[in-house]
């Protein structure tokens, strides 16, 4: 990826400051050998943690407690041709924790899926790292 | 995942008229063991594989060549807490014939980026799967 006047690394608290403007992101992990990714709903917890909420029993659920996952965001505008797109990697872990599952049964994120005996998950913000596209540089 | 009335799978035909509507998709793949995800323009060629366009000696093309990875793309609205996402499992290749790197460049995919020494990228459609969110089933 070449790095110049058509997109600038975001550090730290820029993409921290992104992640909470949008509602949706994407997990990204292995499932039976094989790349998967799946949108659902998040929020960031305070220490920046990304947090998202299903079913226990859920694939998901199976397939990331206790894995490193990638989790992404981005938002883009085709009329400009610009946008941006953070990426936090880091282990993905079940809330077991009661007090903790009572917290965030409070101030945490919201499913646009329906859950059933929902579990939320959390996952380390370990490396966060985004870029901005500035947009009106189309090539092929 | 719960199947209901709040979320639908497409079948393949759908899958692809919705890919075809939006620019943006991410690219799911594992690089140095670990899961990782980057957001490409793409299009879609006359057999349904999905077409992405970048520099030759791109850490993407370097991680992705010959190896199986999942594209996505989505669409989502806050507003009525629904939308779409898509996902197409399949071998990446750089197209090397002559005669399709030519018509890929009339008529592949552009990219928002700048591109040194492009190249397309083809993914095989092996696997396409998809589900509608049909919004208004906010759970916590």
């Amino acid at each position: 990826m070449l790095e110049n006047d058509a997109f600038r690394t975001l550090d730290r608290q820029e993409c921290l400051r992104l992640l909470a403007k949008v509602p949706v992101g994407r997990v990204v992990y292995t499932r039976q050998a094989l790349p998967a990714v799946l949108p659902v709903n998040y929020s960031l917890d305070e220490d920046a943690s990304v947090l998202l909420y299903t079913s226990a029993d859920s694939d998901l659920v199976h397939a990331i407690n206790g894995v490193v996952v990638a989790f992404e965001a981005d938002e883009f505008s085709a009329a400009t041709q610009s946008g941006w797109s953070v990426v936090v990697t880091g282990r993905a872990t079940v809330v077991t924790d009661p007090a903790d599952h009572e917290r965030l049964s409070r101030t945490g994120p919201q499913s646009w899926m329906p859950v059933r005996d929902g579990v939320f998950v959390r996952v380390e913000s370990e490396l966060v790292t985004g870029r901005e596209i500035k947009g009106a540089h189309t090539t092929r």
